[in-house]
């Protein structure tokens, strides 16, 4: 299953050549990740106490495509792999047919000292559910 | 070569947990790459006109171990190979002697209208100055 | 006529006290603006050219209260004077019947050479008719 | 007595019009209390636990002329007025000789639970030897 988020491009993304900045890139991913625990896992990051939380250990990108100011892109969330204390997901945006960048990342749950610790049951297997059928 | 640059971790670098939220190490990084281009290519940002510039066309992060407040990081970067419109670099933060995060990224070189350009002769010529020699 | 907008406070809003870091208000209240050109003026940001835009030039915020990480703010803006080259609005940010912050600020339109420009008659026109009646 | 603190204008910083975007503008003054913090107070930000701190209470900002992508500002804090839980500044910010802007902001300390709590004794020591003699 895909989850998705409409993002415009905002003046606040942009850069001097007109186009988003690419750290402003990963504050969209991050929020569409944000959404995704909050919309689908219905276990949202402000619900975490202290250092606990969903910090991403590795993210791979490719900008495949400059976005403008003003650009429409909706943003797609893929869960791609189920760990004990990890998920590693697949992420796009596109601009109508146009993709604008793609993403591979792995989050891990990490306690209150900020070690990684089992996703409680409940939540794993919500993820689990959004695990791509394989084709 | 290395180039390297000195980065103590501020309070906008922080997220509710205490760390950097990763979102901001890539604007160190770019940071880092805007003062490689300024100090030792001699070939700073702000001299780029229009939509000329070198943005990043693919990046690959592992973030090894959270910064906290306050820590003084080491960000180096060693280019790792020239081409005809663009270039790739490694890069590492470190705090003291422990590792914080290591990335590989590609720049490339685009005009005014955002297409890839050749790097001007004495830009490519300082950029294979700074290879690596082979081990 | 008040123009309102809607935001969640995200994780990249918060700093580590947990609370909404003041430059992330001001980015949402720049994006309220934007919005408000877009939505109401129907002038988007995106439709200036080169350095053509409305920057802020002065600006005062009260923070009355913090703002927790996963507060709905309701942000509402109200024009309050019309000139020829600018304009000025009050902005506040409610969570339920608790006011966060309260701003004023003034814009100016300016030109590609970031000079002073006249409003255009038809946005001039839409401006004014958003002032508050008088008591 | 002026803290002082230089800060280039770097590419993270610009908008679309090549300007620094004004919220970036207080990310810089916040850079600017945390140095004199850190430098000055010798209490720096990290040092801070759970939600205590020092919140921005009220801020008014001119923002006198624009700054452009390499521009060299030299920015300046004063010490204002020092209270039981609180402290005014004043902060200017010079590229050579031309003023970009002025502020006036004040700081509340804050306990872990959020609410004012008056200064350490050496902390207002060293805050009112700041403070500007009388002319």
């Amino acid at each position: 299953m895909t989850f998705e988020m409409k993002q415009k491009v905002l003046f606040k993304h942009c850069d001097p050549a007109g186009i988003v900045f690419f750290p402003r890139y990963f504050e969209m991913m991050n929020d569409c990740v944000e959404a995704f625990f909050s919309d689908v896992l219905e276990w949202p990051f402000e619900s975490f106490v202290g250092r606990e939380g969903v910090p991403t250990a590795s993210i791979e990108t490719n900008f495949v495509a400059p976005s403008l100011h003003g650009d429409h892109l909706l943003i797609a969330l893929v869960v791609e792999r189920v760990g004990k204390t990890s998920f590693s997901y697949r992420m796009t945006a596109h601009c109508g047919e146009q993709k604008r960048f793609e993403t591979r990342a792995r989050l891990v749950f990490v306690n209150d000292r900020g070690r990684p610790q089992p996703w409680p049951d409940a939540i794993k297997a919500k993820l689990e559910r959004q695990l791509e059928p394989a084709a």
